[in-house]
């Protein structure tokens, strides 16, 4: 069973993050096959919509370390190549092909969208959301910068919501979620299938070339942006061989609060 | 009786609309003659602020082929000059006027302001609309991209309502208008007098040096906006001449769904 | 006694501008003051968290001319270097700093921020306001630019709400103030300093490092903005010496409307 599954009906692709055990983490085979989907998305003339979404119950619960557990707070020897900036970097990558995506991307969010799958949510043109789902970026709560994200985010919310969210770690409901800028419309639990096929009946008035040109001339809008990949790779990599990190996931585990959590004024 | 009014009082000047048999559309005409009241309003040191508004009901019905009408669907020989591609940067130069003009610019819509006029109310300072004002931008259910206004719409609303907009073509009352960040007051129909009078009192306390100077410094934060008039002159073009817009404006004209309406998931 | 205070707590400092008679408007000494703070804040990994806040009721009433009140309306000889540039340039150099600490920054205001005060506000990363706060940038009333704040209301507020404040001078209540994007909490008067600490104590979940890296990369988001420190700072110093701001900043004083506000349509 893939942890990645594309379903075509008619003119639109629904891809499914689906890995309920982790609620959808993003392991770097998930990573691979999303970035890989928007490759042959770009390519597909015949693909009109892309529906993004997650399976049991959960959106994505953010990125999976995978075999880079072991690079936790481990620094790296001086001059020494980080396979995990390249790693990093490659999410980097698929939130730039979902953007770049000529299709209408419609993200539909059923329970936790954390972190990378924050992130993810930020690159939809529409983003639909049940009661019940979560938002949040506990990056900086577990000692790592929302790196790759922190771009979208800024795009999608402005500078304001933005920093709420990534500076703080907490969460949001999904009416809050809506109030931030994030999600466009918070349908009841259950509902999520009708609420997907009024959008996509809504925007089936669209012309798909049309549409594409549009999406092309408003990439081009955010194009003065510079591009932090690299920067936000190596930002990230840095701290997760260092020593905030170390402590921050090792308290994460035993459901502890972190070291900086305590003292202060 | 022109296509377009101007009326001076004392320091203000109102700029009128004035087409109603096309619900105020953008004729060839009327766009050189904003154009000219752009040119001749940012030399006149005496004009303190502009009201530009529409007559007859509406407020500007969007863009108006004209003689370019028997375009639609034809491709130009390969390497001719296309004048549509001048007709609709042209359209872009009058955007840009307006956001250049250093008088305070009150957008008054009263009716709808739809595609090209949507893209109008993007450039004022402050927008007032009455409750039976509707917004919308179509370009993209007609097969074409909303190419001109995107960089104004994208500035006004951001990036999340400027795709709400942009991509769906749909409709938005003056208070969903309101809510998108488009329109700052919502008045009662009949009342835009009223509201007109309040607003430039309000803002007869700005010295109007001063608030040329600012205007010139905020023109100056989006200065890193990639000017998009030529990409997007040739954008809307090609698409004028492909097949999509042949087939979505003829299905406009007989009151039919576009073919890229049925079908699908 | 020191017209800028600062109380350190543990990894907290308390920045206070303290000049109640002004209502803490910015005098030269206390621009230097806060420049410098900024300055040690950034060099000082111990401190975690910055609070920016205003001693006797106000927040901060906005800049003050101190010596350069003879400037008022009085043209520089040609070709003579104006120290009003390099004064109104060092408030810049302020909000810069306040923008580059690595530090998570609250702002939070019991009652007046005008102007420059409002410009501060706008840097922080968390804003929050008593019921009792009023927000206003009236520079344009007195016939100045808001010149230096501009890029950092901007930034915060977006274009369209950044036009509303800037262009009318207008007051917004503490709830308003919310609305427009500028303020994220309003709490009860009196009740600043309970909100003050569940803010901190939210942020405290946030690791030191990782936010200073998520800090720098938003930074980086924004970097494209031109700076307009030079230009603002000309801008304002030709305006201070130009009539209107010498009739406007008369009319202030004798609590009379300024000469443009009287007359035109």
């Amino acid at each position: 069973m893939s942890n990645f599954l594309v379903v075509r009906q008619g003119d639109t692709e629904r891809w499914t993050l689906n890995d309920p055990a982790t609620r959808n983490a993003l392991s770097d085979g998930m990573v691979v096959a999303l970035f890989e989907a928007c490759l042959r998305a770009k390519a597909d003339a015949s693909l009109r919509t892309v529906v993004l979404t997650g399976g049991g119950g959960a959106f994505c619960a953010g990125g999976s370390l995978g075999h880079f557990a072991s690079a936790i707070g481990q620094p790296l020897a001086e001059g020494a190549h980080d396979p995990l900036v390249d790693a990093n970097r490659a999410f980097g990558d698929v939130l730039h092909a979902l953007t770049e995506l000529p299709q209408l991307l419609v993200v539909a969010v059923d329970g936790p969208a954390l972190g990378g799958g924050f992130g993810l949510a930020c690159c939809g043109d529409v983003v639909l959301a049940t009661q019940r789902s979560v938002f949040a970026t506990p990056e900086v709560t577990l000692g790592l910068p929302p790196a790759q994200i922190a771009p979208f985010v800024w795009r999608r919310l402005g500078d304001r919501a933005a920093r709420d969210c990534l500076l703080s770690g907490r969460h949001f409901s999904a009416s809050e979620a809506c109030d931030l800028g994030l999600v466009n419309d918070v349908v009841a639990d259950g509902e999520m299938e009708a609420a997907l096929a009024d959008t996509l009946a809504r925007h089936r008035l669209a012309a798909p070339g049309a549409l594409a040109a549009t999406k092309q001339l408003l990439r081009r809008l955010h194009g003065p942006l510079p591009d932090l990949r690299d920067e936000a790779a190596i930002a990230f990599a840095s701290a997760l061989r260092g020593p905030e990190a170390a402590a921050g996931l090792k308290a994460f585990v035993r459901k502890q609060p972190a070291p900086w959590v305590e003292g202060g004024a």
